[in-house]
């Protein structure tokens, strides 16, 4: 793929505006559009274009990479009337990078095949510090001909690429990412808990665990932060409910009980209930610290 | 601490045994005793002396260290008629490697004082494979005067040595490694069988999630058995069922709600009912898979 | 209101069949229309009328039932191309039976008074017995006025008639009830699990307890039923996973972290993954015993 | 049985001073013990003897009846120095009318039986008012010709005498009760949580779902008292904390999963380290309030 194609980019909010940024610099020609022109002021100074709509933007690309909120919002920019499919160019090939329903995945690629439009999902992780480090972790699904027109694209914006195979496969692959967090925030939340209680230093008690079966992401990057009453947001209480609730409907779809993702999930409700959704997703620590009273 | 010293050492159990193997080559003058003598046997054999009970060991050691079962088993070592109390010499130190409750450490740690003798509570992680590397990870309560003596000791054992406290202190450490992986393993379980019914390829999945927010131990170390199907034990359900159900017993006395780690037990429950309580802690991906009629 | 007003009826299903054919035989002049008409023979052959689609039946009718079955099912119905909406006459009442989203209730409520139609939500409990005698709970929401119109058709339909309140209300008070059975059937089961596994004789384990503080209809109906293995439905498990997914839904926008329901609800979605969808609510038992490997 | 025969009582809180107060009532020579005299007074100013100690008790009685508090307490009543057992006569019948652990109902049988004493396991439900009344459920475990004995004197107390089977079996048959109770105390609280979200008018709520597949006595009971925010125990908080922890315990020891009493047992462990371990067991509802930041 060479850099005389260009790039169409919907959605520059914290992971969108790193990520845009790269292709910028590597040479592409970009063009963007979002919802709040503001947030895309200091790319467009740096030379990437403004279209007044998904459409327009469509109109311009070779490749279409989307970023946004939530599934209603993924909805409005692909199918909505200046929504992407309404003038992107047959052969155009569409990336939505936004965590979304695996089934709306599937219904855009087949959206975008009728009319001759090749779609990737390609959800990420490694949150605002891997979107500006250019570290993300990509997964994909799609067509494997279509990943492999843009793969070279990812390869500026993250580092662990990997194709997981037919539509829908990028998302359900984020899914089984959430679902493990949110397993493992429970375990080191309580355990934090149950340590502090205990009456340990809890410095001391993370240099015994961590290094062994109890390892995790979350014990050496969060832990520390909880430990400092520091819950500022790497990943938003909040999109991680949206998250778990993707997975538990798609779940409940494909017949799978997941009792643990669903108390997880009802315990982060608790915390955006609380007032704390726009805190990271340690603040679950915050719930069972008022549940025990403390 | 010089080589002068004498050791003792009850339970030759599978991670006993090795451990007891570092302690004997390292030069020390070794005496067992374990329920089962024929377990011992190639200690024996490597000049490592029997006793014929804890009280026997405890009367010609200066160091005595313990590791069996349960609860119980811990209380008739320290405090039966034949046990470790009822011989052990003033000056002695206790080191219990037991995962046991920690209030029970408390009582043993009294015990011993009113008697001029010292006690450390000092569980490990790290299994049978860290016990025969001598890379366990062992985390220490007592005074620190005691820790002090027979921490050369630990180094024979272990890798991460750390002091973490108050008598008690060893074992709530120990605690909060189990609670994590409690969550660790209901979210690797349940996102591997999100995974498995999805169709994706599971190690393609993993490859994508492990590297980040997501990384765990039980990401990387039981998710590839999980996938082979090899439910062979590091550490046994059994166990992991009476460790967690330590820690909900401590966490009601000092007024703590854990709602998380009860559902992961009552799901272990589950897993020993349906007759696994011997394989691996991983095999928590059978009861779900039961329960979603997989 | 006088015999002179026409009846329109959506739905006859096991518990619509009753409930018009109540109506019918008071002296009302019905029409109906439902998904499969052969549902509906005996009734047309007692005189009600048949129409060709919602839209239809509207036109003729001054009040118009909706019993069908999941929310997706009542949108269509109400708003769809050939809906009640599309032809229903100013002055007309709708009256939504179905359980379904308190806010779909509004959505029909605004649509509704928007073209100068009135619409009261009144889901209805007691089940094919209770419509069959016509005993049913009518729970009922939307404007005083237009409760007082139709009160009189329910009370043919139903023994206790409530209003409950401004649009939505009766929605919301159904998921109210189907909150308290979902607690009730869990206590229930789990309960005569553990009298089974204790050895207890349970029907006179039953006579002990079922007049006193853990006394319920869930005890006195359904657990006879699963003493004597007769999962047979009363109330379909896929039905009431459905309304228990109507109240997270409701309870999450609410901002409710309710842990209880969501624990029964990943619990009923193993009895349906394990092929019991089309049991009774009691065949949670089932699940309950996979679980434990009985 | 006639009057002739003597009782011995131990324990006279707000439940056995009711019970034994009904005994004494009806013309039988009573003697009791208890730990703080003062509760006793009453009574004794009735006409009750008084004794040092439950041995004391014991040595005078030919039933003697104990409702004390733990397992614990009923441990020290049997077997401890002062105890009933130490004094006992041979042909005596011992009734332990505390909610206690089966398998200590079993070890009491047992220990009787050796010295010639019959042994009767019978905890009841109704709480304060069934005691005052005489109109408490009785459940019966033990040999079935001592369960004979003394029935009239259960009937002289209770309404619902029933026995249950060996020893073990009253107890066993009060926690399938316990264990309902947990069921229905989630589902009532969240639902009640629910409407008063919903902007229901919540006694008008009620009187739609309490007829109903809702149906439960603490719908009819306890809810009108939520309702009105009072909190005052019908059954303390604590007590059921016991009592859900022995039937975790033995649904432990006989191989049994039970996810939903796991989950309400750690919500009232919430409830109680909230400050409420006092209270009724319906200010579960605080807890849950307190989660969702009410």
């Amino acid at each position: 793929m060479k850099r005389d194609i260009t790039i169409g980019w919907i959605g520059t909010g914290v992971m969108g505006i790193s990520m845009l940024g790269h292709l910028n610099k590597a040479g592409y020609e970009c063009t963007t559009y979002t919802r709040t022109k503001s947030k895309a002021d200091a790319l467009l100074a740096n030379g990437v274009k403004w279209a007044d709509s998904p459409a327009e933007v469509a109109a311009v690309s070779d490749v279409i990479f989307t970023i946004v909120g939530f599934p209603k919002d993924v909805r409005e920019v692909y199918f909505g009337e200046n929504g992407i499919l309404a003038k992107a160019k047959p052969g155009a090939v569409l990336v939505d990078m936004t965590t979304t329903e695996p089934s709306l995945a599937v219904e855009i690629y087949e959206a975008a095949r009728a009319k001759g439009i090749q779609s990737v999902d390609a959800p990420v992780s490694g949150g605002d510090v891997g979107a500006k480090n250019g570290t993300l972790s990509i997964m994909a699904g799609g067509d494997k001909e279509a990943f492999d027109k843009v793969c070279p694209l990812f390869e500026i914006m993250g580092k662990q690429i990997v194709y997981q195979g037919e539509a829908g496969s990028g998302q359900h692959t984020k899914m089984c990412n959430q679902i493990t967090i949110a397993g493992t925030k429970i375990g080191v939340c309580e355990a934090l808990l149950y340590g502090h209680k205990a009456g340990l230093d809890l410095p001391t008690m993370l240099s015994s665990i961590s290094g062994g079966a109890a390892g995790c992401w979350t014990l050496d990057n969060l832990a520390p932060r909880i430990v400092n009453r520091n819950f500022d947001p790497g990943f938003f209480v909040e999109h991680f409910i949206k998250d778990m609730g993707i997975a538990l409907k798609e779940a409940e779809a494909m017949g799978l009980s997941l009792p643990g993702l669903a108390l997880v999930k009802q315990l982060y409700l608790a915390v955006q209930a609380q007032g704390h959704g726009k805190l990271g997703t340690h603040s679950l620590t915050l719930a069972l610290e008022k549940l025990s009273g403390l």
